[in-house]
This record gives structure tokens, C-alpha cells and sequence, in this order.
């Protein structure tokens, strides 16, 4: 399955680290790409370094047309999941998805445009209680792949972690047995 | 099963939005608390007002000494959860964390004291790959309570959502049949 994220409507700079925590889910949970307009270029480097140190090739792509994105990949046959309180409760929605290949899934930082849940396949909550669209993000993105996205080490990693009960346990490279 | 979060070591006020999520996630989710140093206290009335429109008593509670929590609730028997890149994987620790009645979630911004780590009950990771404390905190609830959590009305509501495959369904009060 092909993921992708696009994030609509970021607010100022204020709201710069929740767009780079929304990138960082994106990428931890095995989405490859995630687009966004009005954000902060840096946001590009820093996930840049993030593939370099941890693996992978995960983008983030600045595009101010998102609706355009997103007639595009209904053009594709993606489902596109829009992640709002309003919608259909999660549970309700995950079996109707269960044959999706590709999917885009569309967060918004405050008021998505009507014209957004029109478009969508699904608008899906993640529970129909306020809260934060990275939560709505990784709890949609975990029960999709039904936690399969963890059991998978992005290629070309510098650095890995070893699971530990009590320390941190960094190791050069790649698991064995891997190019 | 009573849950309760502890965020340690905000920084800066460029995490303000990021802290306001961590403490409305811990709502959305279940918990009935979450104690925070170094927090705006704007963050409280935040949350009291979120309260007062779509139900429940959650708390935000300001405390400075965190580890003293932690040690309070080690004594109450409440099993406390570290989340972090560096513990064991989250499918490993669920199965043994399957008994408990009562836990602390502990999440940090930032880099954590080492004596955290010694003393968490579990240090579990949400994958091994850098991300985000909020999704990492609201996969964990997600997970620990199976998805119960969003079968709950908080009581006490002024406005519920009906969900909707298109629209915004909002009315007045709680669900009929509840006092």
C-alpha cells in the first residue's frame, strides 16, 4: 500500500513544530510523502536529515495547490481519507477500506474548507472529541496497517535501534542480512 | 482503569501548541489528568473550557516535581509507562501490561533524565523511529484500551457531534436516556 499525507492550512509560525511532528508521523508511519503549503522550507532539511541518520526516502513536498493533490490521486484510484472530529466514527470506516491499495489522507490544522469533505472518500474521526490532527494521524495510520508499519526498517538507515527495557541502544547501519 | 499522563521538560514557549495537543489527546483518550511543569498556564483554561463544551472533568495540573509523581503513583500501584524510541517494542509490552488496573503515561519533550528510564515500570516504544510524543501517546491508549476510549461520552456535554459521512453534525447535550 502507497501512502501519502497532505496537510492543509497551516497557521503562522507558531504552528511550526506540530507541522514537523505531522511530518515526522508521516515518515514513522509508513507514509512516503507528505504534502503541505505555507510551511517553513527548513521543515524539507530537517526530514532530509532524519532519512539520512534513520533511513529512508520519505519527501516532503511544499505545494500550494492541495486540491489539486487531491483530485490528482482521486484520479489515481487512491482513497482519500479526510481525519475530521465531524466524521464517521473510525471503526465504522476501517472495514469499507480493507481493499484500498493506495491511499492519501488529508489532516487540516483548523477550518478545512466544506469543499474538502465533499471530496474526500471517507471522512473518518478519530474519536468525535477535540484534540490534536498528529494523534488522529498515527492512531488512523496504526489501526490501516494494523501496526505492520513498526515491524519495518527503512533502507539505508545510518543508525538503529536495538529495543531495551531499560537503556538506549544505538547500532551503525542496517540489520544483517541487508544489502 | 484510571489513567493519568505525566509530560516532562517542556521547552520554551515554541512548544505551547504542541503541550496544548499533548494535554487535549490525554482527554480525547481516556486519561483524567495530565501534570506538566513549565507549561503556560493559559494551557488550564484551555482545557476548562474544552470541558465545559464537550463534557468531563479532565485536569491539567502544573507541578514541578514530576519525579515526585511518578514515585506517588509507583507507591498507589499505578504501572508507569515511559514512552520512548529507545524501549521495547509496544507489541511486546502490551501482553504484560494486560493486568494492570491503573497507569501514568510518562512522555517527554525533549531529552529525558536517565533515571526515568530506571524508574518507568516499562519503557516502550511506539516504533523505533524518531517522531512525535503525541502520536506516540495517543497510539499507546489507542492500544492500551483497545479503542474503548472512543465509545465514551464525557457527561456533562453543552454540544455533541452525530457523525457524518459529509457533513458537521453538532447538537445540544448529551445523548437521550443519560441524566
Amino acid at each position: 500500500m502507497i501512502i501519502e499525507v497532505a496537510r492543509l492550512g497551516q497557521r503562522l509560525v507558531r504552528d511550526d513544530r506540530v507541522t514537523t511532528h505531522a511530518a515526522l508521523v508521516s515518515r514513522a508511519f509508513g507514509a512516503r510523502r507528505i504534502y503541505m503549503s505555507e510551511a517553513n522550507a527548513d521543515i524539507r532539511d530537517t526530514l532530509r536529515g532524519v532519512n539520512r541518520t534513520w533511513g529512508g526516502d520519505f519527501e516532503v513536498v511544499l505545494e500550494q495547490d492541495l486540491k489539486g493533490i487531491i483530485r490528482r490521486r482521486k484520479a489515481d484510484l487512491f482513497g482519500v481519507a479526510h481525519l475530521t472530529m465531524y466524521g464517521e466514527a473510525l471503526d465504522a470506516v476501517l472495514p469499507r477500506m480493507a481493499r484500498l491499495e493506495n491511499m492519501l489522507v488529508v489532516i487540516g490544522a483548523g477550518k478545512v474548507p466544506r469543499e474538502i469533505y465533499d471530496m474526500a472518500d471517507y471522512n473518518v474521526a478519530v474519536g468525535s472529541q477535540p484534540h490534536s490532527e498528529i494523534a488522529a494521524l498515527a492512531v488512523f495510520l496504526d489501526r490501516v496497517q494494523r501496526g505492520r508499519q513498526f515491524g519495518i526498517a527503512p533502507p539505508g538507515a545510518a543508525r538503529r535501534i536495538i529495543p531495551s527495557r531499560r537503556g538506549k541502544l544505538v547500532v551503525d547501519g542496517e540489520p544483517s542480512g541487508r544489502p
